[in-house]
């Protein structure tokens, strides 16, 4: 049982790890910290979070009223009628303070700069993870600013998404099933890392363990290519002259290609300039690709079209009989992972 | 009403077209043509036609039992009981002879071939029409095989589709609220047009019209590429050394883009080498995409990749809402188009 956890950024995914560790009765406290204070009001609201830290600007509570620090607020309980449960606005050294574990659920870009403000209040017990998309960037990020206190900071990445954000996505069973890659450092002790591994696993979700830069090998290929591939194809189709009439005709196979092209344009800049030299390597590998396929469709050759293909296919058909066989069937909108 | 309807490939196209213009009322007679005697057979015993032609090959019954040209067989009725329904095999001639509609929906490299040896046996009064995935190679084959008689047939493309095929895969509301592309010549007399639209009207279908070449322009963009692509990432991915690795971590994102690469790679290579020189052109101008995203990439230009994801990302929400006013969803199975 975790006694105090924190959750900075309590959106789909920060507020889905607090929904599920609470319903499987895993934590006593949790606490949020955003920089919205719209997010902040409704994840109180929703019971998402016990309370709710300022890190700077005022929070306020859903009916618009400006919250002091440390006041006690009246909000609607989750069940959604207006109750007078008494939810805490803390002070950010308050919520810190003797937190068993952190969770970064906010944009990777921001890793640096939330650690900082952390240090100075936190205690040497606390353990710190993340959920960021990329890890190797995290994982220095995280060595810059905490020097030898690294140790208490343990890379992390749930393998689980859905198309939707915000307090209102967040969903106990988000991470059911669902792999979560830890990417422990060399300066961590198995203590930290086992930490962080019971809070996921009362998550549901299975453990996995890579290290952040085959982690990060792994996850530009078969993640943050295809987003940029689907990102491509859209832009470049979007920018034709006769653009109407070819969206006009694009059906199924071209919404399921392009779905990841839905994705948040500012979270996948940073994740690709994040993993910028992996992504490089496998778009060039790719590139390759389908320069070798321009020439086989160019020659008419035939059989060399058909042999990667048909090898395309039967990989794919492999592939998803291991999934289904592995993992239970996921809702239609899973997506960002 | 159309008196007599000859299928050619009674698979989930033609056979969803049989099974829709049932539905409608449309026809009183249905003849399946097909080199698989299987597919025959079991046509045969779903109701979903009321003779079969051989093709050279003799016909089996389901039962595995081979039919002479000409001989009545009993086969399970379409609510699955056997019985003793009496379903003829005709001779390829007579199948032929005295219809009002012929459609192909064989693959499309095979459509001179048999233009070809429906020809001798077509009436006057005979519309032919296609459901081929491309369009100039189709009219070019039928006036090489038809000559003048090319006014008798009307090139047509349905906008629909399961990842599913066989006679087991046809329904009756496949075409529903779908589009079909009819590309008709300029030797077609508005009758033989209007003879196709309505069987497909008849089917729930909504007809659009389009030049051979412009289809083909068009499928080669939305439908085309996008299928090339995912062949090519997962042929990519499936022979990296790590790619057991790889594969272990791919997920929902990576599933719904490569969806497509799971349709038939024979297929898929005709529709390829049909559509040569449109694909060519598309693939050229999303390789010269793609390098100008990998000198954003390489320079570490937030900004133009910003630009790119929020400009495919705003388009496809746009998409999106207009399909979604337009048409009814579609089932989450619907794919080859």
């Amino acid at each position: 049982m975790l006694n105090k956890v924190v959750i900075f950024g309590v959106g789909l995914i920060g507020g889905s790890f607090a929904r599920a560790l609470r319903q499987a009765g895993a934590v006593r406290h949790i606490v949020g910290v955003d920089r919205s204070e719209a997010f902040l009001a409704r994840a109180l609201e929703l019971g998402i979070i016990d309370s709710a830290a300022q890190t700077g600007t005022p929070v306020s509570d859903p009916q618009g009223q400006t919250l002091a620090s440390g006041r006690r607020v009246s909000v609607s309980d989750p069940a959604g009628q207006t109750g007078t449960a008494a939810r805490p606005v803390c002070r950010f050294e308050d919520a810190i303070k003797g937190a068993d574990l952190i969770l970064l659920a906010a944009p990777v870009a921001q890793t640096g700069r939330i650690l900082t403000a952390i240090l100075p209040h936190l205690d040497a017990s606390t353990i710190v993870t993340d959920a960021g998309s990329t890890k190797s960037d995290v994982a220095a990020a995280a060595r810059a600013v905490m020097g030898e206190r690294v140790s208490q900071f343990v890379p992390g990445h749930p393998i689980a998404g859905r198309e939707t954000n915000g307090p209102d996505a967040a969903i106990a069973d988000l991470y059911q099933g669902k792999k979560t890659v830890l990417t422990p450092l060399a300066e961590n002790g198995p203590t930290a890392v086992e930490r962080v591994a019971a809070a996921w696993k009362a998550c549901g979700a299975i453990i996995h363990t890579l290290t952040p830069e085959d982690h990060d090998k792994v996850f530009a290929a078969v993640s943050h290519l295809p987003h940029l591939l689907a990102y491509a194809l859209v832009d470049d189709i979007e920018r034709k002259p006769h653009s109407d009439l070819l969206f006009q005709y694009a059906a199924s196979g071209f919404r399921d290609f392009t779905r990841i092209a839905g994705s948040s344009p500012e979270m996948w800049r940073d994740i690709s300039l994040a993993n910028q030299a992996a992504l490089l390597t496998e778009l060039d590998a790719y590139l390759a690709q389908l320069t070798r396929l321009r020439a086989s469709l160019a020659a008419g050759d035939a059989a060399a079209l058909e042999a990667t293909y048909a090898n395309a296919q039967r990989a794919r058909r492999q592939w998803i009989e291991t999934i289904e066989a592995a993992e239970p069937p996921q809702p239609k909108d899973a997506a960002a992972e």
